[in-house]
């Protein structure tokens, strides 16, 4: 290596400086967008680089890893690394992609919400259709919505459903009195007085399946259940039965498994509307990806601690 | 008439006074929902009604005018009243459903922005035919949204916009320039900087064809037209020809003509979605109407001037 302990970083994307201003001075900054084959990376320059920021959402992007070995911090750009951590080297602090999501997040859960309770599914078959047929739906305004892994997505969120005229139930993993969260072992008794229950839970050991069975049981007939954290954090088998049987109705980013087979039974259920796991992708993420990605390289070339660090078990 | 300027109302809603309380003193409340047959209703009855409120939305229903020789006041629960004003005998005042829909209609076209803008057709037709193919999509979070038409409806959908991070412009028939309301004359000059444009505006002879081919021609490659206020505003073939080429997206609660043909070229227009003008159809409208009656008819008892007096040219 020519520089021990470079300030060589590796970034996902072009033209930052022209938004963003200069890098900041030693810094020698780097573009992959994982794309383009690795293989057009120099390895001289593999070699130095010590940051390094990973393409967003592309899978197989952290085959890299293994060609950086002066590496010191990896950054993703998504919040959920659960399958990124085991990858990560001894010695590279990785750091996520914490609230750059929050917005997209939770518009497209107030979308799937307002899209659900508004029956746009049906109208978009109408119009297809040829017919014409206007009938009285459900409403936001009026509902009460539990938002259930109440962090900074939900906090997103509750603002755009209190401006929207619903009640909001916060819930989370602990309960936290101080801020009217409750705890997700409450649910079963919160649960009948919700109209609409909204996930956005992480994926950990003790969050799957967390939202069941016993959990969808609970909820009032004609309730909707909203699913934008993972898959796997809610009972496929469980809810697959409640919309067949048209007792409850689901809205679904994320599914287990994922991506959803085309023959999957929850695709032709009544009542549910699936996306293909698109929440966070939109267009007012790379605003706030390209900030962090700047302030990162900031606090790399003046040895500050970077943003969002994962800790480990 | 057995009892001259008799306090005889016909309302459209059963069980009022279950949720509200008992009627005033001296008030003889009928029910007519508009759905069963007129003849129903005994004449005698008919003969003593002061104060009708007409069933919401229920086609047809005004034919009951003619028989209401002691009729004072009609009462229509919908917002706008232009089909039914010419119908009103001399001497009958009519009061109109002005902010009843607010809530409703500001949340359907919140509805049908969210699904513009991520896409929501796109992932239903999917979901339908099998496929996972997730990819970016534009946002309203950022966004520049035009509100034309900015009363109580633009103020409900104002106050939903800014919680999801979008910019809002307010335009009306006048300016307002200490509420920050622009002239719809000035649209050719503000839509060029507006990624979505709503409109919200009442059928008045002015209105008509208000935003045609100079507006849309003003807007960005892309930027999305909303209409949730009344068909005939939005020049049908202007917008037709911009969305054929693909350059403008439009989504529309209200057309022209109105219903729509089945096979009606806006159907299939690339980019366009269509619902059946049901905004202002939906759960959370009935308990501002129920009040809005029970308020009427209170007034109409005690002699004190009812809300929402539609005045005539």
């Amino acid at each position: 290596m020519s520089e021990p302990h470079g300030l060589d970083v590796l970034v996902p994307r072009r033209d930052l400086e022209q938004r963003h201003g200069p890098w900041p001075d030693g810094v020698r900054v780097h573009v992959w967008d994982g794309l383009t084959s690795e293989d057009d990376l120099p390895q001289d320059v593999l070699d130095r680089i010590g940051l390094w920021v990973l393409p967003y959402a592309v899978p197989g992007a952290e085959r890299l890893l293994k060609r950086l070995p002066s590496l010191r911090c990896a950054q993703s750009l998504s919040a959920g690394v659960e399958k990124l951590l085991p990858l990560i080297p001894d010695g590279v602090a990785l750091h996520n992609g914490r609230g750059l999501h929050d917005d997209s997040t939770a518009e497209h859960a107030l979308a799937l919400i307002l899209a659900a309770q508004r029956d746009l599914p049906q109208w978009v078959a109408d119009q297809r259709e040829g017919r014409w047929e206007p009938h009285f739906t459900r409403s936001l305004t009026d509902s009460r919505v539990a938002v259930v892994g109440y962090g900074s997505i939900g906090t997103a969120l509750e603002r755009r459903l209190l401006a929207c005229g619903a009640e909001v139930v916060r819930v989370a993993r602990r309960a936290r009195p101080d801020e009217d969260v409750h705890a997700v072992t409450e649910l079963p008794r919160l649960l009948p007085e919700v109209d609409i229950a909204v996930l956005i839970l992480p994926e950990t050991p003790s969050s799957i399946g967390q939202f069941g069975a016993e959990e969808l049981a609970a909820m009032p007939d004609g309730a909707l259940v909203v699913n934008v954290g993972r898959g796997r954090t809610l009972d496929t088998d469980a809810l697959l039965a409640e919309v067949t049987a048209g007792r409850l109705r689901a809205a679904l980013d994320v599914t287990d498994p994922e991506p959803l087979p085309g023959d999957h039974p929850l695709r032709s259920a009544p009542g549910v509307l699936i996306t293909p796991h698109v929440a966070g992708g939109s267009a007012c993420y790379w605003p706030r990806a390209d900030r962090l990605i700047v302030e990162q390289v900031r606090r790399f070339a003046v040895g500050e601690p970077l943003l969002n660090p994962v800790l480990r078990d």
